[in-house]
């Protein structure tokens, strides 16, 4: 939990690093800029510089130590290190400054989302090759047709194909600068046609995109929650087919120490399950619970407001699951349900909470 | 029932108040407004102003009364007396009005709508997150492409990183004001790129959002259905999995007393269960059907026209079972289908409606 | 079958008559027309009224025959032929040509797919309008801001909030004309923001109307199946489980007489069953096959060519397995798959085909 | 194997010849050129040509040789050639160079892909159909709308319905040149309206086309990976319901001989199971691996990195299946999980790899 915490501060100060590189190579290139504030910018671009040169070293370092070989983070690092160095001896002028956007390539760095990006890519690289194919037929159609009907009318815009290939990418993708725009009657039929065209187009486009990467990250939310239910001990009783239903419908959720998880008097939407850490509820005679406990059932069970607050007391790794689908759990899974509501009287009995 | 009916006028009636509001001040930003109608105006923005005080209290005096704490509420309603009277009294000139825009919180009050969409955000942080640093860097990267390609053809337009970001961002989204056009092959090219690259960026960000909400709704419909269904009595011999097909078929509709639910001779493609209400069946002998019955189920099995009018008495409320879904209703819970049928036939020999 | 057919027929000539009446309309609207040339547009648009009343006599009439009442039907057909009489008689000048716009309404008759997106969009009405009122208030706050940014740089274009405004939905909708473009720094970073803003919005609605609209396209196409499959005997003897999923893979297909279905030597990737209507296969001995009947279905097998050429002898409503289907039904429905393997079996023996 | 890897470089050759065909086309429509530079590029057109007449003897040939009939490729290549050539002959000037556009037609040659969007256009023609009629719809009403508002303040750009059709589609397909821009409040107010529903019309359209073509897509992949599972013995003692579990999940992937499948030291997320060739395991002996053996199970399992490097000695057809789905295989079929298990522990205390 806590090296979570840890490299998520870590990627967060790597982004902020990379951004102000990236800003001050921007700034690098605006004209009139006086003596004095390009100096500056370049400071700013050497620290930066300095800064990746300590990353490649502990990154070698830790690799050394851990045995764990990440290739991409190596590369990122030694190229965000030596590009730079290496435009500045050898490149003339302030254009040295550019090669410093290799630092976008930092974000990327250990990221698990671009991970899952380049499966999504390798996974329909064939669709999207596909649909590429298509999108350059219609293109070169797109030009000629508006070539033949326009020429005339327009020799300076539409004159050559490669002329009205320009005008095609931009109606087929709908951006429509208006620099080139048909005037008779057939080129605006044309393109008509050509802008729905472009619609289709883009809608495959996108279709495959977003499908095939919210499939993706359904798939690897499954494996994370699963490790996580098999760690509640109330879980481990169930059945495969309904530890999926389970593992489908719980949310994780990880809050730092001192969070206040619930609050005394708000309606209360969801029930948690504690995976790690201990929380505090905050009644007459104050309870602990610790890992493998359950709190907050009560509001899900008689729809009451919440009748305690309860705050974190070390960092805590929380399952949520709302009331949506506790009612779906109940039916599918009525032994779970009912060990619930058993507790949930018990401790009405005893301490009020949830 | 009542209840939801008078929130919903309620709401409708605030959305109208901010409306009107968000008018005056939009007209209030005119150049060249008559006194006289300017004077108008800001009697409208006072009388807002004092409907939201009004508001303001009656929230108060409600909270007191039933224990529940809603704090967006309550926030939006404190926001929207005091920021336009502090504004009145510190601002200068008439820009105080600008601050009245407080009242756009006003919709987001108490709206389930807004819930989910925050709910929906937070589930989906990560991945929008990632998409955006993507995002980010294409746009860097493609600003600093164009920078290249383009900073000696036209160096008003393209003669630095920050000027060219404003061509990627405009170029990205498709948008294509057609304030800063590339002009050679290369940069042409690379418009093209950057067209299909921000098509496939917005379909990430479309696809993630579009699913993650669809996800969201159908399982809060879920939740609403099962409340009702429950309510049936026919449903209750039903086992969970059949039940949780039930759910997942029936609409739910709530209609004012008065209305026609259906009407003799039309032709009808569903059934209706009264969750909540009386209806009355207009045969030669009037019938009237209360909370568990249903009706028009003659239609769907013997697909004849309807052969009474039915209207609701009190304010009704209905769960919809279309002939599709009594269709597969009749293979997976052939018990149901029975009852209905058999009533059906009973109800013909007896008082013809459905 | 002819009826369908002869309603297909109907509904293409009702549109190409409504084509021609707007297509004059358009045209009537042209300025410098000739005397001679709006004389026979407005002729044209006579005869299209004619047509019309004549609609609306055979609609009445066959309304009085069958007893059922469209009223959707009727309300189309008395609009278009009492809105342009009215206005012939009472508008003056050219302009009562523009009434037949009234005829937009005809392809809107009767149609299946406009009363599916009228039910989508019931049943979506509450989430459309709480994307629309996001959108208002994405678009308030927009104008503002880009009032507040941009009212000294151009007072001319962002002088006032309505002005704003318009750029706004421009620019949020991603159009882009051009017209007004923000010029200072914090106006151009807002306008990216809102582009951004405008995508998300945008795809939420997109997301929300695709989805909705097909599930319920499912829905009409799973009944629509269910119909037809019933009619085939060997698919009665199958369980409910097993009969939707049939019910789901198969896909139907009227052929109108003399079709060639499948021809001798080609690839073969479905097989067929005859819901309605004779085929006759054209081996050395011509075999006719029936209603009930298959074929094709050696090519799943074996995956040979066709050895057969299979020809409609009357309009044929036919069923298609595809090989992929084919290869799920022998999992799930072991039984079938054996009662098609044998039946190919024995044909091979006497008749080559499929 | 080698005959799938020869059709694909086959395809890449082909699509490449097109391209280098169809630039010559574009290049011949620039205005200027010299008389060398247009002489070598008719020289490049007639190697194209040539080319595609050699191709047209091989298709025929090979028909005759094995009996299949592709006629899409025998159409695609006789008009690759006749069209040219009798452009060549009959027309005169320089444009019969545009007819060459027909090679447009040859990367659709025996691809796999446009027969599946071929399908999905014709399965999806009812709603295509539909979303375009109400397409049509609007943009009459747009341009009516638009002509009424605007025909006063811009006579010569809103003055007759086909001039506000042109402004209508544009903003429609939100694509917005900006040649034509509402100015009256009304005009802009209707812009707003047609932009929304533009984006309404085209979230259809797309909807409907991401869709169906996604479930095509997946039809087909389970298809496909269904022959590769059946040839792994490993899966042949699975009842159907679980072999269908794993079609879905496993991932085919084809390599050629020599490429390193996974390196020692590495993180593993996935196991395979090969299909078709050999594969050798780098240790301190070196094993070889033949078809319908597994590797790479250790790493799911322990979440130890990699333990040997594994190459491929042939070109392999493998099977991955993730971690993420070696966990859901686990729960419901445990007996293959079982063996996958005890393989992995006898393997340790043999040969280390993993």
């Amino acid at each position: 939990m806590l090296r979570l915490f840890f490299s998520k501060i870590y990627s967060l100060l790597n982004a902020l690093l990379a951004a102000i590189g990236l800003l001050a190579v921007a700034a690098l290139t605006t004209p009139d800029l006086t003596e004095r504030a390009s100096l500056i910018l370049e400071i700013v671009l050497f620290g930066v510089w300095a800064a990746y040169l300590l990353q490649l070293f502990a990154t070698m370092v830790l690799h050394r130590a851990t045995g764990v070989r990440d290739r991409s983070a190596v590369v990122a690092d030694v190229l965000a290190v030596i590009v730079p160095a290496a435009a500045f001896l050898f490149v003339g002028s302030r254009d040295w400054s550019l090669f410093c956007a290799v630092w976008l390539l930092q974000p990327l760095r250990g990221s698990m989302f671009f991970r899952l990006m380049a499966r999504v890519l390798t996974n329909e690289a064939r669709n999207l090759v596909g649909v590429t194919t298509i999108f350059g037929i219609v293109l070169f159609a797109a030009a000629l047709a508006a070539y033949l009907t326009e020429r005339d009318v327009q020799p300076d815009k539409f004159g050559s194909i490669p002329l009205a290939m320009w005008w095609a990418v931009v109606t087929l993708s709908t951006t429509g600068y208006g620099d080139e725009i048909p005037q008779s009657l057939a080129g605006r039929t044309l393109a008509g046609l050509v802008m729905m065209s472009g619609i289709g187009i883009f809608a495959l486009w996108a279709g495959i995109l977003a499908t095939a990467f919210y499939e993706e990250v359904r798939r690897q939310d499954f494996v994370r929650n699963w490790q996580q239910v098999a760690a509640v001990p109330l879980f481990q009783k169930l059945g495969s087919a309904a530890l999926i239903e389970i593992v489908r419908a719980l949310r994780p959720r990880v809050v730092p120490a001192g969070t206040v998880i619930c609050r005394k008097g708000e309606a209360g939407d969801q029930m948690y399950f504690i995976v790690e850490g201990r929380v505090s509820v905050a009644t007459s005679s104050p309870v602990e619970l610790g890992s493998g406990s359950f709190f907050g059932e009560m509001a899900l069970i008689t729809g009451e407001p919440r009748s305690a607050t309860v705050s974190a007391i070390t960092e805590v790794s929380l399952l949520s699951l709302f009331s949506v689908d506790f009612q779906m759990l109940s039916s599918s899974s009525p032994e779970i349900a009912e060990i619930i509501r058993k507790t949930a009287l018990e401790r009405r009995g005893a301490i009020p909470h949830g």
